[in-house]
């Protein structure tokens, strides 16, 4: 499977306003984009440090996945996305590798993104995001 | 502060040799380096995934801060690394802004480089690690 890199590493968060401050503050993170999806029951941001992207990840209600994340272990690091040229291709390669994966069709991540999602089962406890470049 | 960008996000792991395994199989990872560091109760590998770069650490023993995060947490996610030119300099600013710092002084990591590191309580539950370039 190719993989070009990784694309953010994604922290969810209490307060998004709160933790962008704080991002900007400590590291000069500048907001790259800010988007409220609804289906996934979260409103994000994605952060530029130096080079590097930083992915801020608020629940919109307790009843939702990273609403349960939150109640469960707290605010903290969250997944790891990896991004490759087909999300559709890699799923289909992840999945023929015996993988667990959450969203087997591609759904929309912020900025327009296709994205889908690895199982922590099936990766050492990690939840892996496949993007799209 | 000058933040270069993600230097690594790191994932702790029960099995060092499977995990590296799963991460070679499933996407393309390539062994960069692989060391002991005593002082710290871990051995750790960089891989690299594409142009990113992911971490795996393993703990010496039980009686390790590795050790005691995987028998809290499980494995899964452990920290990230924002690469900076001059470890001490921004140790002593993330300081001077408040920051909890867990060790002033900066000590040697994987591969030499050196790395200091912040406590989660100063950045929204992430535990993140300063690095030398």
């Amino acid at each position: 499977m190719e993989v070009r890199g990784v694309h953010h590493v994604a922290m969810a968060v209490e307060d998004l306003d709160e933790a962008v401050a704080t991002y900007e503050r400590l590291f000069g993170a500048r907001v790259e984009l800010r988007g409220r999806m609804d289906e996934q029951g979260v409103e994000a941001v994605y952060l530029r440090v130096g080079g590097g992207r930083v992915e801020l990840v608020a629940a919109l209600s307790e009843d939702t996945p990273v609403g349960r994340f939150l109640a469960k272990r707290g605010p903290g690091m969250h997944h790891v996305a990896f991004e490759v040229p087909d999300v559709a291709v890699a799923m289909g390669e992840l999945a023929a590798n015996g993988v667990e994966v959450i969203d087997p069709e591609p759904r929309n991540g912020l900025g327009g993104h296709e994205v889908s999602f690895v199982h922590p089962d099936s990766l050492h406890g990690v939840l892996a995001e496949v993007i799209g470049g």
